[in-house]
């Protein structure tokens, strides 16, 4: 299959305030080294990504406060879309997939967010290309990840009848998406062997996206395609910021993949590789997150030191310690989910200094 | 009762490695302010004193690493003892002793340690007094505690008869001191109404403490008394280098109080005031040793941070988080004792710096 006319679309957004004190508002999840692989989570998408296609074929979407962060990670970066606000993922997408299908018509356009852990790229690259021969029918593709356990942390996608697709053997027809289940339904699932974890990715044909979208979400799309059609003239800023704010803010999987799997429209591929979307202190825990200098004694878990410190944890299992210079965290695997409360509460009582 | 031949005596020594990262080898629990009261212990320890004797009645014993702080923070101190090694609080107390018996012949010390609260000041000047005139009669006083609970972390002293000593309508003859006792025993002793906390506050006579000394540790008594007598002489330095390392390393409890009290020569005077010694981070938690930043979110505890960052702890009861500018303590009341255990690891792993 060749991937030509394949362009990826990096949506980096998100705050990450479960990673609270790590993740900030100024310096959210996807532009930090979280694995300490000496690479953002940012960079490596984009290193995965450009083992497939050119730079100029990558394309990150993200607001103004981490513009300069994202093309400073990305030196090589040229197509940096910037948008004015936050408006969830499918203004993010449609964004780039309108610019695209006028600068390039017939092109192949996949989504992959900025802040997912990978851990076999050669897999990967199997999955994007199978998705590539799939969205190349018409169809939209996910690639669905196979589970390693009845997470109740995702979405899952259902997969039905085996799709005969040129270079795309394993492509089933996706039955249903499904949202984050409960624990028992999580383990039935993962029982059936036919569900995977959503890990939104998504690869479609543009022409096919804005299809969709003018169909489904005919405000969203004309606001998108007034703003695609001005967007390498001189009015494009202006219309940007005249038209964006009106943009309806909705999920790409509320906008598209969910009506369009329940007409048929949608294809998942298998995703065999090590993912993780890095949500919370219990994930980066499951990749090993510890600093060297971390005395146990009687206890166990994750403990990190940004400034270098030693830390000491005594009589404390699955204990999550997490020091940055100005600020540390204090829970418990356990407790990972909660931790979304305290840059809330932070906010509250006017430490934004501290969000 | 007149308290003009009464000297106190300050042993300041031990690491109070329970303590750690507040506490250091260089910088040990009596030279830090714990409480947030602006003083440190033993600063604290001098203002009680001094309301009762003047300054030059006021001997500090310490090592010859914190001498140089224990002046700085007891500007007014004449009396500093500087002890080559610990060589426990016996040969301590016993070299102030014997100094001031020589200059003094007839007088009264007293020995309060460096680093305990103690919060009612006007109750323990009432204590010190009845000990002074008991002291006088030639027996060896001791201050006991009144508990306020049965506690396992302290030594207890049992009361018998009611003594008729001028001056001290409280004293009561002691029939035994017992080391740390178990909780089943500590409640015995509570609800029997005759135990008290030994605090290691003893007053008693120069020539009577020595007589015993005499007596009972004769080795540690000669020595003593050879460097005493050379202390105001220009030899002074000489003989306490030659001498000290050859002094029996005994506590006052084993040396003197216990084999005294079983020859009927120790009284105790109640001591009905609030008392800790800081033993461990639970006994901090007790008085309130928290910072003001610090979120807590489904959990309580201690939390403090001496570099006056922010701490958010999630779903922890009871957490002990304690954050130094160098390192980070993370337990839980219950884990208070084990604490100590943390600097003996650093040692062992080479990292003094932190111990």
């Amino acid at each position: 299959m060749s991937l030509e006319s394949f362009h990826a679309v990096i949506p980096a957004g998100g705050a990450g305030t479960r990673l609270w004190p790590l993740s900030r508002a100024s310096r959210p999840k996807f532009l930090l080294d979280l694995t300490g692989s000496g690479r953002t989570l940012l960079q490596e998408t984009w290193d995965r990504l450009i083992t497939l296609v050119p730079a100029d074929h990558i394309h990150v979407v993200t607001g103004p406060t981490h513009a300069p962060l994202v093309q400073q990670q990305l030196p090589e970066l040229t197509g940096l879309f910037v948008e004015p606000s936050p408006r969830d993922s499918m203004p993010a997408i449609g964004l780039a997939a309108a610019v695209i299908d006028r600068r390039h018509p017939g092109a192949i356009v996949g989504s992959f967010a900025a802040d997912q852990v990978i851990s076999d790229v050669s897999a990967f690259d199997a999955a994007v290309r199978e998705g590539v021969a799939v969205a190349a029918t018409g169809l939209v593709a996910t690639i669905g990840i196979e589970p390693r356990g009845p997470s109740t942390a995702f979405g899952y996608i259902e997969a039905g009848e085996l799709l005969s697709v040129a270079d795309a053997p394993s492509a089933r027809a996706v039955t249903q998406f499904v949202e984050k289940p409960d624990e028992l339904t999580a383990s039935h699932y993962v029982r059936s062997g036919s569900f995977s974890w959503n890990a939104g990715m998504f690869v479609t044909r543009s022409d096919t996206l804005l299809g969709h979208l003018a169909r489904l979400q005919p405000h969203l799309h004309a606001g998108l395609d007034r703003i695609a059609a001005a967007w390498d003239t001189p009015d494009g800023p202006a219309e940007l910021q005249a038209t964006w704010p009106s943009l309806t803010p909705i999920a790409i999987d509320h906008a598209i993949a969910e009506p369009v799997s329940l007409e048929g429209g949608v294809a998942v591929v298998p995703g065999v590789f090590g993912w993780d979307d890095l949500g919370d202190f219990a994930a980066l825990h499951a990749l090993g997150g510890s600093s060297a200098d971390v005395v146990w004694v009687d206890g166990d878990g994750l403990a990190r030191a940004e400034d270098g410190t030693v830390i000491a944890v005594v009589g404390l299992r699955d204990a999550v310690v997490v020091r940055t210079a100005d600020a540390l965290l204090v829970t418990t695997l356990e407790h990972a989910q909660m931790v979304k409360d305290v840059p809330a509460i932070l906010k509250r009582i006017g430490r934004d200094d501290l969000v």
